[in-house]
C-alpha cells in the first residue's frame, strides 16, 4: 500500500466533507447526493472515453487504479548493486556464469537481457531488442495514463453538459419561484461531480502513473547501459561509476570501496 | 462492429436522455429539441471547418465516421507470425520464394515489401520507400483525425456564438418578464449542443482514429523491421526475438519453439 | 475559386442570419448591428496585432486572406509525372538537355533546381541550396499563418474588453431598470464579435493555409527528392517508384507501364 | 520609431477610449480609472513576475519595452551584398585582408567571426564559437520574452483576484441595493485593466520581440554560412546563390551579374 | 536571501490587504479569512498533489520552497576563469597538478570532473558520466518544478469544488433573502484563495525554479566544456574565447589579455 496516495484520497474526501458540512451541517450531505446526476456525469464521462478504447484496453485502463495504491520497489541503487555484483561475477568466471545469476533476478527485463548474453547475441542486437521492449513499455504505459487523462477531461465536461441539461429545464420552469433555488442547485451537482472526478481521482492517478513509468524507464535505461558495459568487458568500477551517475548524490553509498582503479 | 465504441456512443445519449428525464420528465424532451439552434450550432461548426477542407477532404472526413464503427483487425502477433513464417519461407528456398507466398497476403504494404525485396532492390531503397510510404500515410490519417479535431472546437465556439446571439435578443426584449425564462433556455441549448457536438461525437472520435492510426504505426514499423531483416538474411529466431519485443509480454506465445539458436 | 472556402464562410453567414431571425424576426438584425462595438473589437483585435508587426508584414497578412478563396493546383501526381518525363530526358539525352525542358516548366522551384543540375553544382550543395530554399518558404508561410492565429486570439480578447466596459457602464446607471438589459445587450455585442472574428474568419483561414502550406511544402520535398535522383542518373522506375510512395494508393496510376525492372 | 508597433499602441488606446465614450460619454471617463485598482492588478501582477527573476533582470524586462519602439535594422539583403563583397576581396586579396575590411563592420558578431578566420582559427572552431554565441544570445532574448509573457499571464490573474476581493466585499454589504450595481463596477474594473494588460501591452511586445529574435537568428545564422564559406574559399557566386535561398524571392536582386559560373 | 523574490511575495501580499482595505475598509479583513475555506483549498490542493507524490518527494517538493529565497552563487564569468585558471595549470605543470587543484573547489560536479580526469579516465567515458549527471540533475529539479506546478494547477479546481459546495448549498437555502449575499461571499472566498495560492506562490515559485535551473545547467555544460578542453590539452585562449561565448558580451572581461594566440 502506497501511504501517500492513500492519505492524499483520503484527506480531499474529508475536506469535501467539511465544506459540506460548514456550509450547511452535516444534515445537508444527503442534498449532495444525486443519482441522476452521478449517472449523467460518471456514465457519460466514462462512456465517452469507452468510445474512444476497446473494451479490453478500457477495462485495463480501470484496473490500473491498483496500481497507483501499490508502492513501486524503487530501490534504484539497490537494482545498481546487483549489477554491480553481476559484472564481478561476469569478470572473474565468464559470461556463461551469469545464466546461473540470471535464475534470482526478480525482474524479467533484467534476466532477458542476461540470457541475451549469455546467447552470445551480439551488442547491436541486444540494445536493439532491449530499446524496442522499453519503447513498446512506454507506450502500453502511456495508454493506461491517457485513459485517465482522457477521462479527466471528460468528467469536466459531461458535468457541463448534465448543468446545462439542468438549467434549460430550470429556465422553462420559472412560475414557482421558491423551486428555482433549488432546481439551479441541483443542476450545479453535476458540474461539482465532473470537478471532483477530474481533480480528486483522474488527475492524480494520471500523474501517480506518470511518476510510476518515468521512475521504471530510467531504471530499465541503467540496466540496459549497464548490460552492455558487462557484455563489453567493462572494469566493474567503471561500470560502478556509470551507473551512479544516475542516482542523487545522497542515494550513492559504495558497493565495493574496496577495489580498483577506475581505469584499471 | 467495433462494441466498445457502439456502446459508448449509445450509453452516453441514453444519459443525456436520462438527465433530461429526471430534470422535468420525459414530456420535457421536446423543448431540448429545436431545430433553429441545431442549423446555427451544427452547421456553423461544420461550416467553418468546410472553410479550412477541400471539398473533397471535407466528405472524407465525414466518411471516416465509418471507421471507428469497425473493429481493426488488431492481430499484431499474427502478424509476426505471418512474418517469422515469410523468413522460414526466404531462408529454405530463397528469396525469390517470397513471390508466391505474398500472393497469399492481405495486407498490401507488407506485399508491396515482399515484390520490392523479390525484385533486388537495395536494402537502402527498400527503406525508403516503405519509410516515405509509413510517413504519407501517417499524414493522410492526421489530417482525418484533425478534421474530428477542428469540428470538436468549433462546435462549442458556434453554440457560444448561438447563445451570445439568443441572449443579444433576450436582453433587448425584456418587458415580459414571463418570457425572459424561456428565451435563455432557448439561448442555453446551442452551448448544450455544442457540448455535445463536441464531447459526445467528434473528440471520442478523433481519439478512436488516433488509437488506429497508432496500432497500424506500430504494425507497419514492425513489418518493415521484418522485411529488412529477411532481406538480409538473418536467422529467423532472430527475427521472432526482435519483432516480438514489440509486443507486451503475455501476447508472446512463440511460434516455434523448437529449433535454433538466436544467433545459430 | 476555391468552392468549399466559399461555401463554408457563406453559410456560416447564413446561419448567423438564421440565429438572430428564430431569436427576434429579421426586423431585429438592426440591433446586433454597432459601429462602435465594432470599432472597438476589430479596431482592437488588428491593432493589438499591428503593434507585433512591421506595415508591410501586416498588410501582407491582410493580403494572404486572397489566397485562401483561390484553388491551389494541387495536382501532385501531375508534377510527379512531370519529374519522371524530366528524369526519362536526362537519361536519354543527358543531363545538359534538360535546360530546354526546364523552360516549359511553371514552378519556379523545380526550374532553378534544374538549372543548378544543368550548371553542374555539386549534389551536396543543390540538396543545401533546395532545403534552404524550403525552410524559409516555409517560415515566410508560418509568418502569414501566424497572424491570422494572433487576430483569432486577440478577437475574443479585445470584444471581452468591450463588454467589460460596457458592463462597467451599465453597473454605474442602473437607476432605470428597464435600460438595462438593453445596455447589457450592447455590451454582449462585442463579445459576440469577436467569438465571429475568431470562429467564422480566422481560424478557418489561418487552418487553410495551413493546409495549403502543408500540401506545398510535401510538393517541394518530392521535387528535392526526384531532382537529385535525376542529378544521381536513377532509373526512372526506381525515381516513379520513390516518388510514387508519397502519394495515397488511388492516386498512383503509373505514367509508363511498359518498361523497365525497378534496378534496371 | 517604428511606426507600425506606434501606431498599434495608439490605436488600441483610441478604441477603449471610443468604448468608454459611447457607451457612458466622455465624462464616465473618471469612472474607468480607479487608483487602488491598478494598484492590485499592476502591483500584483509585476510583483508575481519580480518574485521569479532577479532584480537585474527585472529591470532588464522592463527596459526591453523600449526595443519595440525602434525598427530594426532588418536589411538582410544589405547583409547578405557585404557578406559577398568580403568573399570577393578573401578571394581576390587572402583572408588575411579581412582584418582591414572588417574594421568598417557595424555588426559585432560578423566582426568576430571574420577576426577568428583572421587569426587562422580552426574551422570546425569557428562553427562551434560562433553557434554558441548565437544559442546563447537566442536563450537572453528568450529570457526577456519570458518577461512579458508572464506579465501577460499574470495580468488578467491578478485582475480576477481584484475583482474577487470586490464581489467578496459587495456581497457582505447588500443592504443598500443602489450600492450594488457600483461596487460591482468597481469590481470589475480589476479584471478589465488585467486583460487590457495582457492583451493591449504584454501579448503584442512578447509577439514583436519574437518577430525580432526571429530575423537576428536567421541573420546571425546567414553569417555563419558565409563565414565558414569565406574561410573554405568558396566562389562567391556560390555563396551568394547559397545565402539568397535564405531571401524571399522577391528580396533577391543579385549584386554581381555579370561574372562566374556557380562553380567557375 | 534573495531580494527580488521576497520584495515581490510582500508586495503581492500588500496589494491584497489593499484591495480589501479600498473595498471594505481594514475593518472588513475578518470577512476575508475563514478557516474552513482554507481547508478545502489548501488541503484539497496540497492533498490531491500527495496522490500523485511519495511522501519523501511530496515532502522536498515543500521543502524546495526554501531554495528560492536564497539567491544563487550566480556568477558564471567567476566560474569560467576558475576553469582558465585550472587549464594554465594543466598547461605547465600536467594533468596530474590538477588534483591538488581540485581540492579547493567548491563545485561538486567540477571536482568530480577534475578527478575523473586525473584518473585518466577515457574522454568519451569523462562525458558520458558528466552527461549522465546533468541528466538526473535536471530530472531531479523538474520534479521539484512539477510539485509546484501541480499545487499550482489543483489550487483554482479546489478553490472552484469550494465554491461549488457553497453555492449548492447557498441554492438549496434561498428562503431568507438577506442570507444570500453573505452565503454566496463565503462560496467565493474558497475561488479566491485558490487564485491566490496559484498566482501568489506557485506559479512564480515554478517560474523561479526553473530559472535557477536553467542557470545551472548552463554552468555545468560549460564545465564539461572546459573540462573536455582541459583534457584535451588544448591552449588556454582558446578554452576562454569557448567558454566566454556562453556569456553575454557585457559580462565577458578578460582573465589573461596579455597572452597566447587564439591558435598558438
Amino acid at each position: 500500500m502506497d501511504i501517500a496516495t492513500i492519505l492524499g484520497l483520503v484527506i480531499c474526501f474529508a475536506m469535501v466533507i467539511l465544506g459540506v458540512a460548514t456550509s450547511g451541517g452535516l444534515g445537508a450531505i444527503g442534498s449532495y447526493i444525486d443519482p441522476a446526476s452521478m449517472a449523467i456525469t460518471f456514465g457519460g464521462a466514462f462512456s465517452a472515453v469507452l468510445v474512444s478504447e476497446s473494451l479490453q484496453s478500457f477495462v485495463g485502463g480501470f484496473k490500473s487504479f491498483a496500481l497507483v495504491l501499490k508502492t513501486p520497489k524503487d530501490n534504484t541503487s539497490e537494482m545498481i548493486n546487483n549489477i554491480i555484483e553481476l559484472s564481478n561475477v561476469a569478470r572473474k568466471e565468464g559470461l556463461l556464469s551469469l545464466e546461473e545469476a540470471a535464475g534470482n533476478l526478480e525482474d524479467e527485463f533484467l534476466k532477458k537481457g542476461i540470457l541475451l548474453i549469455v546467447d552470445g547475441t551480439d551488442p547491436e542486437l541486444v540494445r536493439a531488442i532491449m530499446e524496442t521492449e522499453l519503447v513498446s513499455m512506454d507506450s502500453r504505459h502511456k495508454a493506461r495514463i491517457g485513459f485517465w487523462e482522457n477521462v479527466a477531461s471528460m468528467g469536466p465536461a459531461w458535468g457541463m453538459i448534465g448543468t446545462l441539461v439542468g438549467l434549460v429545464n430550470m429556465l422553462n420552469n420559472m412560475e414557482d419561484p421558491s423551486s428555482i433555488g433549488p432546481n439551479m442547485a441541483v443542476a450545479l451537482i453535476t458540474t461539482l461531480y465532473g470537478s471532483l472526478l477530474a481533480n480528486w481521482i483522474c488527475i492524480p492517478v494520471a500523474n501517480k502513473l506518470k511518476g510510476h513509468n518515468e521512475t521504471e524507464m530510467m531504471q530499465k535505461e541503467i540496466m540496459i547501459e549497464g548490460l552492455l558495459s558487462i557484455q563489453a568487458g567493462e572494469n566493474p568500477r567503471v561500470i560502478e561509476e556509470k551507473l551512479k551517475s544516475f542516482l542523487a548524490p545522497i542515494d550513492r553509498i559504495s558497493e565495493g570501496e574496496d577495489g580498483g582503479d577506475l581505469n584499471g
